[in-house]
């Protein structure tokens, strides 16, 4: 198993940084566009160009820590867990990211934990100044964006 | 132990790309002000804000590969191993980039992967560009950018 960790510290309220991450609304302004149910239990849907990625909301504890676990027809997704935990500290909120359960550390591995800073220094661009740059209006870190 | 997987591709000659990760010149474009000896069994200085990070050049394959070793008094990256592994592919060279052998994976450990994100994105742009953001204009991730 492998997994892919990440940290940013943003300055906003815990709630409006748990409302980023807890609901559809939220995860569409910095990730991409979002439906579903986010309660805990719930199913999620995120679409790509080309593709929905779905995934259950495996734990979902109120101004703590958001869980989803990744199903359908996901590759190397498969099973993985993608958890955010939040965690105040004087002036900003830390999120504490990871996503585990990695079969395998794979280059595309590699290419997604970038991605995912991307994507966690657009969350943080949304809350701190109103605006994200989700999917696909995102950072490309290679020239197609595959691995 | 626990390892950062990151992965970039860039639109640049193989040869530019090894030169920005194997030359004093190169890193202190995009990471941080570089000196010492970059060939395989030399020595690194990085200076950052207040303090040296020392490594030891762990190997140097032209065009492939290049390791460096941390030393010195480095704290949780002591002996850990920071890893550029190149691959042409089309019309880019993948940037397959690990940094392994942390005794344990930390909050601080997924503050650096983030940064190393954050990094990576330079040495593209730099080669892309002509124009990095290497330490202290680097791109923060939190208020303070500490964990």
């Amino acid at each position: 198993m492998a997994t892919i960790y990440h940290q940013v510290g943003i300055q906003a309220s815990l709630d409006d940084v748990y409302a980023a991450i807890a609901t559809t609304e939220g995860v569409t302004r910095w990730w991409t566009t979002t439906s579903g149910n986010p309660e805990k239990g719930g199913e999620l849907e995120f679409a790509f160009d080309g593709h929905v990625l779905q995934a259950r909301v495996s734990d979902n504890t109120p101004g703590k820590y958001v869980e989803w676990t990744v199903g359908g027809d996901a590759g190397e997704w498969l099973d993985t867990r993608i958890c955010f935990e939040l965690d105040k500290k004087n002036d900003q909120v830390m999120v504490n990211f990871q996503h585990a359960d990695w079969q395998q550390a794979t280059r595309f591995m590699g290419h997604c934990s970038t991605k995912w800073a991307v994507f966690l220094l657009s969350l943080k661009d949304y809350l701190e100044t109103g605006r994200g740059k989700p999917f696909p209006h995102d950072i490309h870190i290679n020239h197609t964006d595959f691995n």
